[in-house]
């Protein structure tokens, strides 16, 4: 395993979208592409040049899997810590939403080897070891009552051994049917992170301060409520309809609370994915920039750039994402 | 058949589309859908969950026609009442147009089995049967002078039934070259209609008044003209370029001048029987809903969602119509 | 040959280009188009309605240039000039830019049966015979000394036979790379100029005048460093992103100073080969319309379409261009 | 319902195979088409102009459900009896095999709502009125305890109703999980059954007489130890690799022992649902053609035609497979 | 128009095929072609290297047309000659067969530019100005009085003119409907022949001779029922099933009596055009090598490549066709 | 770099596929696979589970080399070793042949990186660290006097290092352009060889016995000119067209003359690489299987499962190729 590596943990997925703007089977046709937001930050750390490892529990016995697999070492992550056991491989089927029409998800992720995987099925000792940083989100909890406590394991260890623990939020609604609420998981999750991400609404609700406005005084309340919080990042995203979006963020790390630059994006190609771009980027800013406003800036113009591109994945580089921060070019060809 | 069923009658096409953006042939490659303004029509109810059926005459011995039928009876559109005959499929080729780019339309449709059927060919008496609501368009009789006094003959028969006849004026200019002007065929058939649906240029020139301005002068010259009508609805569309149009109506039932909410369209994806998914619209609004205003806000939503939609048909939900009504959630994704 | 033709003489690409808005090989496909500035051009003169012959130097026996030259010839473009010959097919790879993320074309250019070419190679004598026009850019001298001189001995050819030579700057700074700096070979090609088409940043440069502001300097400039222009049009653009610009033109004839309608032009579809319907639009509008403000934006209206026209040529005829000149009704289809 | 239908029951499946003979996910894209043996046998019947009604469960709030049903319509297959309920849309990946290459299925079909359906879940008193044959298959009850219970509980109130019951024995071993054996649970089906169809391999196993040598032998040994079966169909394949199959069968009433022509395949499309293209063949002839001869032709023919269609459905009319039988003219075009 | 040219008279089609194996509009796409037997035998004498000259009548202001003549001037095809009129583009759609399934037309033809064509639309006189070869087929005349008119008043014009005339007799049971009986016209077609080309089948049947045994036999009675002819070539195939055919033929030019070698086409691609470049193949042996048997083999082998070819035309070049001829390498690839 | 690793060298090519069995730009568009007779052997090494370092050289900055690499890196093939430089990367464009139409290959590959690279260029000592194998193939040494040196470079560095090295022969006559003949060098190359692969035909010819008949005197000459040789392998082709061929091997190790069974392979998918997979074949057996003639089965068998997957690489493991070992079930779908 790579030395000063990030490790990621979570559900990889397999996404079945429809062609163009077509609605469900519209013709009989999918695109095939693999994701889960934690495999989507260790491929955008990868593209960013960073060493990533991805960790998670995929079918044995099954091609699909394996071709998961792949598509992931393709674009140089180490999936040598990748589990192979019992259960499904998570799908969600996809349509593209278009000008009022909402895109829409349809989950097919019960059973899934991720939801049936428990405590004791990882050796975080030896996934962590001579890693950095740990990322997770608040998909994976959602899934089963163990992979909840899997999760949170993997938090812990990760912490015990040094690392620094981000947690994306990604509070998903239609997710949470297993027993426990959200509310109560996710704040146990945030009490065992370092870097919080989230957007302002799901992070409000999970506090449970309903009266609160504005990103500011929800950030302000989180590190407030959890003193381990060393960082809280929230993005910004008004949506008039499905094509365009304005996206932004900004960040409170106990010292001062920084805005980005905010986007106009008109053709939105694809969305999926900009929320991990956001936290490859952040993490890829605050260990390799100089300061946590260029970090934020990065992440928020990384994230831009993954909704110009079709798929999970951020496919950028680096040097694309500092030539938008240089400004004022993307119109142009770069031959 | 289906009891309380809406009948629609018109002529079935094959539509032939340029892949993307592309001009004719620039790939040697064809989309082929079905549509046909009343098709589009009983398509969309039948998605609203109403018993639509559809009356047509397709060629007889035709797979491509056959393939017609089948794709009708997908949607549950009830396709029992179709008779086959001589003649040809209706078919027109497409390019989708772009930016200042206009779409274009070429017709193939001379010699179809609509255009040589003549009165007595359909049984309208058993056709009607059981049902409440008729709708035709102004397409059909533009096609031959039998297919005019075909419909004129459907649209008496519905009313002799007691059915809410409506009708969609459609004038398309290029098709009439039988013999009778539009206005001459079109003024009888507004004579038998409920209900009248049209754009405010095109009725003001059947209507014969050149000199009213605004849509709801053109409305009430209608009802006034036409002491027959129940009501008059016109859609409005402003079209600054192919992809970029703003869509409203506004309706007069002799005793309230409605006006809806106007939708600013940024990414039209296919514009192509956006008038038909707002007459079925208010078809199911007007059978459906509590008042008129609502049933035009359905109305203009439900041709809204349309532009969103590739091919004829409106494959849309009462839910999702709701949900744009309901407003401000179209940029998010539904999971 | 045709008489009166117009000759355009330059390097034929292939081009390659990823799927929809998909970055390098996210799927294993490559649209094939023939393009290069100069074929472009006979293109859209031959889809006006002139006779155009087009000049270039392509491999022999080699079936894909073979493609090529039945491609042009597809569109009526006289090939009976190409000169078959050592060297290999120039090819680039093209990733469609969207939103914030720039298009990128990575040329694999090199050792080009038309870099080998060389003075002598083409018997420009017999090619010009009946023509009275002559058109080349600025990208095929970039390519190798050879081909520049092979470049400057075309225009002088056909300024001495009489014909109007017109120049598209085309300044590719990546291209530079065979010894002689652009600014010498440019100006040099500058010199056998009868009208040269250029944008204000790249005229600007190669005239040597940074200080100078706005297009209208620029060209007084050009006018006044040589004596031998007749006229220079400047094509303006605005790019806030890679789907939105804005675009129009100016031009001077010596006589009077002309500025054009401007486009915004918010869906682009393919911006590749707009400078060249641009091109053809302006040798279409000076031959063929009254005045020289009809000749311009004649030429912007043209080029406003490429940009809703995938592949390097511009698909439009004369009728398209004026029905966007007249205004107003594209946003309509054409049926 | 129609009158005198045949209803068939069993599980939908959604499949997703690799385009051309690729290789699972060598290209990102899927093909999709529904199937599930059973529905493929209601949509041959309904192409054959018989009355079908196709009994299921699928996933309630489901538009790829959805979608399945509406697919079924297409053909005319009655879906009014489908029941939605909990559980998962039952899935497969499929790769086509090519020469020396095996195809290759892989399953996802675990907790579908077809495994999770109980006794009781079905009126089957309503469901079978008014028809005359009912056929299910082996492969419903290897997928839960309680779907074979289900399928159980079907044979024995469509015999108790006067139908019909054809079984086909479809023998899936690695489906079979859930604690009973196939023999067991198969054998009791086989004891509910009007008329076995299988294929020589399966029958012998089923009814453990290893020893016994020939399709022949094995019928005789059916009929002998079950008094309940009319007659006992078995379908014979000899495949020396994947694109070339040889195809027939044979029947034995309990009057005479009959034997098919046989079909040299060649260059095999898709053999998914040739088997059930056969059982509906059978079913067709059984009822509508003169003697057992013609019907086990009729059977023959038409799932020899199904190998040259793509998907799990034998799109083939009553026509086509008279011609096949009346030979000699396939290699024709039929214009 | 070029000397010495080879001019084809006859319609044009747009084919619309269906993808891979897929019945009609088993997924929603067509691929789109043109054809029409003298099209096809133009464009492979073009692709032979021959001066080509296809006569026909199509559409007038109609795009697809366009692409027609684009498509045809693409393979050097001289279209100048093409009159545009009042009418339809004729079309065909397409499955092509497979195995035991055979490939399936559907016209769509009728009321066709072609067939409403008479005689005096054309002036033959310029047409044939340098011409030395004149082909035409049994199709045309099969459409309508008038196309039969014009037929046969262009084979009068070239004999008269010093043409070779070579007639392919292409019987179209289907296309029969207008009046004369296809004996009757075709007839009188060949008493303007001075080169027959015919299946055997429908040359007996033309000749009136169902006795006849035989090629041989068949080619000898129409030698003696028409003094006019110089030569008769009839194709021989014989098709087991839609994949695997076999093919050769023999000639009589009333000296010798020859045939060819055989091929067994094992995988055939698209047989369509087949016969077309069997001719084409014949006249280019006929005016180009040193025997007759010479002729008849590069007839034979041409067409059997374009089994291999997909859509209507024989893209294949001389080198090609002596490749095989030369035999034996042809499971090898070509670098 | 892993241990006991196998190390291939050559170079990497992009291959540019015509879609289905079309003719080059029959329809615009290609598939765009990797491969390079070298690359191929490492990814079916790495597919089959064993350790494999692919060593190339291809252009820096040059985002489609950059796929390449991550192709391979998607397999498993470790990548580290791969040199960036100046120059193309080698592109190839083909046409799949079919029945008896020759594929054909039209190479791009002058001036591409690996030709321009020299002796020096790559640290075979560090690269060869650990490994146990070396492969190489005659295509590299073809394309430039430097690559044949660095090729023979390599090759004695690998047998200083201790490593086998094996050669594949694969003389392509249309590459050998600069300066010495293929035989002066290859028998150099064979010089430095353990074990030898190459069909009989090059082997011949290198050899310079043109008469001898047979491959087993031609594995037997080879032996006696070369006393480094330990062991002969010859692959046995027969073509009778470009759809079938007939596929085997003999082996002879100086200790016995071993023959394999022998597959007709009726369906070809795509042969490209098939020799590729034959090499990796015996490498795999040689190193893992108990016996030569295990091996020399083993391999051939892989090579002919090549034969029915799309593009260069032979992907498919090894339980697959036993499973065509053990025989008798590829007509069965596995599932």
């Amino acid at each position: 395993m790579n030395r000063n590596s990030v490790v990621t943990f979570g559900e990889s997925l397999l996404r079945l979208t429809s062609p163009g703007f077509e609605r469900f089977l519209q013709t009989p046709n999918f695109t095939a592409v693999f994701g889960g937001a934690e495999a989507n930050v260790a491929v955008a750390l990868s593209s960013f040049g960073m060493d990533a490892t991805y960790v998670t529990v995929l079918p044995e016995n099954n091609p699909i899997a394996d071709a998961a697999v792949a598509e992931l070492r393709r674009f140089g992550v180490d999936t040598s810590q990748i589990t192979r056991s019992k259960g499904r491989l998570g799908t969600y089927y996809m349509e593209l939403g278009a000008d009022h029409r909402a895109g829409r998800v349809v989950y097919d992720r019960e059973y899934s080897a991720m939801a049936l995987a428990r405590p004791g099925d990882i050796r975080w000792d030896s996934v962590f070891d001579g890693a950095r940083w740990f990322h997770t989100t608040g998909i994976t909890p959602a899934i089963s009552a163990s992979a909840a406590d899997l999760s949170l394991e993997a938090m812990r260890a990760a912490r015990k051994k040094g690392l620094t623990v981000s947690f994306d939020l990604n509070y998903r609604r239609s997710l949470w049917k297993w027993g426990k609420s959200a509310q109560e998981v996710l704040t146990e999750m945030i009490a065992a992170t370092d870097i919080l991400l989230a957007n302002e609404e799901h992070l409000r609700m999970i506090l449970g301060k309903d009266g609160l406005v504005g990103a500011r005084a929800v950030a302000d309340q989180a590190l407030t409520a959890h003193a381990n919080l060393k960082a809280v990042a929230i993005s910004l995203r008004e949506s008039p309809d499905a094509g365009r979006h304005s996206w932004s963020a900004c960040l409170n790390n106990r010292q001062e609370f920084l805005t980005s630059r905010r986007y106009d994006i008109t053709h939105i190609v694809d969305r999926i994915g900009a929320g991990d771009a956001f936290a490859a980027g952040l993490i890829y800013g605050w260990t390799n920039l100089d300061s946590r406003q260029a970090a934020l800036e990065f992440a928020v113009a990384a994230s831009c750039l993954k909704h110009s591109i079709p798929g999970d994945f951020c496919r950028a580089t680096v040097e694309e994402v500092h030539a938008l921060l240089a400004g004022g070019t993307q119109g142009r060809i770069s031959r």
